[in-house]
């Protein structure tokens, strides 16, 4: 028999197990030991994590052009010396971005969707940044879109939909390859490539989060 | 081959990640996670968790009778009016105490430790709160000192000195019961248990964090 009792902490220690409770991940226990470990932490060091989220939120905004998170808008991608603005990859979240960035291999601009179609959760065309990216393309000089969303069946049905949307305003719309990532378990997996545009293969980037 | 490469998030989100590296069990992958969590969070739900952690910095102390953690001194195990002030149950981490209350089965009152010996880490006596429950027992009024040191080789060194430490005060020295949880894995264990000492057994409390 498993009663769940109330735990008798002192309300402010109380309170911070239960905001500790609302991030992904943290249950009742782990709440608690990084509670008491906030709590044994040397007297800067638990206001410094306090210091980075506040500093963190109210610094840190959307880039008008892309939706990244930045803390100067336009982003560094946006404004990047180096980088071509003659494509454009778009992903889900601004997280995705770093999984394409650590392959260095890529060095265009970045669309941030902000999720992806969901049906089931409420989220249609107009929930995403659709509208933006169509106007950056009427900016012209983008040459080719990079669909970057996860390969999840959200992520699947996203590209299918954005390339449909965006091949007719004459822009050449590839898929990014999705492969076994290097170190991964050698596990049989169904490939997702890039289809053949007749140029060598891209180089397989897994984009998870 | 893999490569730790510096992560190009802006400032402020860099040092949010870093911040949360800090926490037991957080790791790269998860401090951005939780990082991300908190950026995409309602304005007012971050600040919530930098304002909890602050509070229960500023708030909390240790109990100046039994060294648990409390934000009234003496705390409310100390001052309660229904607790029996003959037993002191001694614990080696005030998060102990959550454990044993919530058996619901001892309304005495507590002496926190503040670890266990551990010559390894340092840790002699003098580091533990050991002369504060000597001062206690001067005070008279204590029948009985409960040892709920955890079942590991250090609690249980602990728990030996000190009761050869304890016994020539004139007070009864026992060891908490430790057994398999209620609802656990009947997996076999070597039984630790109270000595008899001639009085019905004692319930098994898990005293695991």
């Amino acid at each position: 028999m498993l009663h769940i009792m109330h735990a008798d902490f002192a309300a402010p220690v109380e309170r911070l197990i239960d905001e500790l409770k609302h991030l992904p991940g943290i249950g009742q226990k782990t709440a608690q030991r990084l509670a008491f470990f906030l709590l044994r932490a040397a007297p800067e060091d638990a206001p410094a994590l306090a210091d980075a989220i506040r500093d963190a939120k109210e610094k840190i905004r959307e880039c008008s052009v892309c939706h990244n998170i930045t803390d100067n808008d336009p982003c560094h991608y946006c404004t990047g010396a180096t980088r071509t603005r003659a494509t454009i990859c778009v992903v889900e979240e601004a997280h995705n971005i770093m999984a394409i960035e650590k392959t260095r291999t890529y060095s265009g601009m970045y669309h941030v969707l902000g999720g992806s179609l969901s049906p089931l959760q409420g989220r249609g065309p107009e929930q995403l940044k659709i509208k933006t990216l169509i106007e950056r393309l009427k900016g012209g000089g983008v040459e080719e879109i990079i669909i970057a969303t996860n390969p999840t069946a959200e992520g699947e049905a996203t590209a299918v939909y954005m390339s449909k949307l965006l091949k007719p305003l004459g822009v050449r719309v590839t898929r990014i390859g999705v492969g076994i990532p290097v170190g991964g378990p050698r596990v049989c997996r169904r490939g997702h490539h890039a289809k053949s545009d007749g140029r060598p293969p891209r180089p397989v980037i897994h984009s998870s989060p």
